[in-house]
């Protein structure tokens, strides 16, 4: 956080040094990944392996407790059993560290004696001014400093203005696939677990005030904090940046669910959770597919205050489809204007008229080689009865085109203000395609109907914003 | 069609011989491909290639026009402009062909001076009682003697009980992608086109005959038949075979797109389509996702008439998520047994209790490498409480085990009649794990949700059937 006033939050995400209790020497274990992450991506600060019976890990010092370093520890990760950790938290004190993460489990989720190894954690840890994300939890990434705290080998962090905001382990599995499969950019990631002491008001502040963070996805399974606080808190956020709200539990059998996990008690009906995050211009969403496709085409993508839509697929019958789900998702199909037809004329064979949706299969068959979504891209960019596009990209124009090429007309829409979303139905065949249009920030979609709901909701959020 | 009396489609399906009317000298070109999949698959029949400008292609002798052919000839596949249709057309008559296929498009799509030339054509056809399907239509395709009308190179052709009806060349350009990558194991295809002759009420009349075919999955733009004769057949059919159907045109501009391409006027407002397809008993789906994921678990699985369901995932957050899905989408959480509770302490840490939701990623993390969806799978295929279970299957488990023993838990339940369906989130990590799951007709989605409504759609078709 640049703007003077620093947020608490702030020495999780930057800390200059990181001590990492339980960090293991075996290759393959998980607390050996939590170190080798650091270590591998080159996090900017210091990095402290804290191990009993090791003396270096991957060529770092290793200390046998906290207090052999001697080194001030911004962040100490408590990677170690539960039946552990109120130890490793007197060593915290003793060292002053200035925060901790809390990562095991079998704490307030496992019922009454866990919750009572909980309060006597967080009693002492108040009792020292430390704050602590967890138990629970892996946390925190921040990709500007590298600071990645993972059980999974993460390869590449690239950089962005998307902020994560979890309550649970669920990213965890999947922390490859968003950042290199998905291609998010991500800015920063917390995950809050059982929310001991920091909770998602805290998060959400933070990320609200935090210049690096444009668009923020959040995964809640409760309130922790106060609920109309953060209700208020949400209502000014969304004013400036997008949150995408999963809030689950919603069912009774969920809650339970959820509260067996991270020890979260839901203490409200999902109706009216569900109306107070509309009124708090939240874009919820339902399940795991929309919370990254959203976050995807937010962080890509400039706003879309309008919503006349050109469409072009590879055959008629999926612009019929797509035609449809324009329709049931707000928008209005774009009359195109004279100019454009005429430009378009060059690529339909002469029996044939092109009307929006463009059934690009005719060109295709019709002018084999030509890459009818560019030639289409062009027109629309000029064209002022439309506002943004959604194209079924052919894999076939790829392959005979020179990526460049290829590429420039859906970046040269989006520069002109004009969203634009995509979608290669076959990741396989198409995995190249995917990654050369989203390293220019066009979203690429498993199908029309995903790329047409996220658009939607980009449309929504930035229409309902202007009211 | 093996029962006695031949329907008239038959000829369709298994022609003695086929003609390719506009086959193609040159690699890389469609016409071409529709004469290359036909040897590359070695279609169960005679093939002869129609070229004025070829003596031979792919080694096979080619004839510079129909009645050239000195045998007969059952199927003329036609591939020319539609300028040259009616003279082809008229040749079909002189050889006195079975049956044709019309593949070019410009006729009624295109208005008034295409639909008098295709009327012309239907009025000669008719005269001297010749059944086409299209114009404007790609077909047929039977997997039982490897015949495949298509522009796209077709690498293989599974064969199973799944048949598709589409009206439009929608599936062209992913059906590479329906066989290879969707792992979908097709009887027949039938591609209607414009319907100038054949229409949905034949199309489905033969499939819901056809023993060969287990599943129907229907896209339709419009009703051409008699509508009320179509919903009889259609509940006549869903009384022994699931019908998916993607009735699309929903919305007036979608349908305005549709006779834009295929010349389908519809006739009824969706409101009404929709309550003749729900009490017609068609498992109605809006967009293609859905069609094929419900194709593929109607595919694969055995009926689910109960509705117990048991949840095994990764991070304890995508419990409380496939938990919520489940409740929305009519299962109870099942009560697991005592037995089961047992059977699944051996992978749970001392402090945590195995309770459905199964967090799977907890056993993993306290007994490193233990497939815990192996042993959840086994103690499920005898709780007598349990009815089917939702999965997210571990990659990294599968990397460590055997293949064959890391499928045959899930094929071991399915087996006891207990539907699973499963989930792998990264399409090019998991690959081979999807292709051996299915090889073993286990579905694998790319998301909780969509396997969840998967199953959901599977489970609401059987008890609705009991009633």
């Amino acid at each position: 956080m640049s703007n003077g006033k620093r947020h608490f939050l702030d020495t999780f995400f930057y800390p200059k040094s990181v001590a990492v209790v339980g960090a293991a020497r075996s290759p393959g274990t998980l607390n050996f990944q939590l170190l080798s992450n650091l270590v591998n991506l080159s996090f900017m600060g210091k990095i402290y392996p804290v191990n009993p019976n090791a003396e270096e890990i991957l060529g770092l010092k290793s200390y046998p407790d906290l207090r052999s370093i001697e080194q001030e520890v911004d962040l100490a990760v408590i990677a170690v059993p539960a039946s552990k950790t109120l130890d490793i938290v007197r060593d915290c004190v003793a060292k002053k560290v200035k925060c901790v993460t809390l990562v095991p489990g079998g704490f307030s989720e496992i019922g009454k004696q866990g919750k009572a190894l909980q309060d006597e954690i967080l009693a002492l840890l108040r009792q020292h001014g430390i704050r602590a994300i967890g138990p629970n939890a892996l946390t925190p990434v921040n990709s500007r400093n590298n600071l990645v705290i993972s059980f999974h080998p993460v390869e590449k962090l690239p950089h962005g203005k998307l902020s994560f905001i979890f309550q649970s382990g669920l990213y965890e599995p999947r922390f490859g696939w968003l950042l290199s499969g998905l291609n998010l950019h991500i800015s920063k990631l917390i995950d809050l677990g059982n929310k001991m002491d920091i909770n998602e008001v805290d998060a959400l502040e933070y990320l609200s005030q935090d210049p690096e963070t444009k668009v923020i996805a959040l995964h809640l399974e409760s309130i922790a904090g106060d609920a109309k606080e953060f209700m208020q808190l949400l209502k000014r956020t969304t004013k400036e940046k997008p949150v995408i709200v999963l809030k689950s539990g919603r069912t009774p059998e969920g809650a339970e669910a959820a509260s067996s996990h991270t020890g979260a008690i839901a203490k409200s009906s999902d109706a009216v959770v569900d109306a107070a995050l509309k009124q708090a211009g939240a874009i919820r969403v339902q399940a795991l597919d929309d919370f990254f496709d959203f976050a995807k085409i937010f962080e890509y993508l400039p706003p879309l205050k309008k919503n006349r839509i050109a469409i072009a697929t590879g055959s008629g019958g999926e612009g019929v489809i797509a035609t449809d789900l324009c329709l049931l998702n707000g928008f209005t199909i774009a009359q195109l204007s004279p100019e454009t037809r005429d430009k378009l004329r060059s690529i339909f064979p002469p029996w044939d008229i092109p009307v929006n949706p463009l059934d690009a299969g005719v060109c295709y068959q019709f002018n084999w080689g030509t890459d009818a979504n560019a030639v289409f891209l062009d027109a629309l960019a000029d064209d002022p009865n439309v506002d943004c596009a959604a194209l079924a990209t052919q894999i076939h124009a790829y392959t005979r085109a020179d990526p460049h090429q290829f590429v420039k007309p859906y970046c040269d829409m989006v520069k002109n203000g004009k969203p634009v979303v995509t979608w290669v139905t076959d990741p396989r065949v198409g995995g190249k395609l995917v990654d050369q249009l989203e390293y220019n920030r066009i979203p690429v979609y498993t199908s029309g109907e995903r790329a047409i709901r996220a658009l939607s909701a980009l449309y929504h959020y930035h229409a309902m914003k202007n009211i």
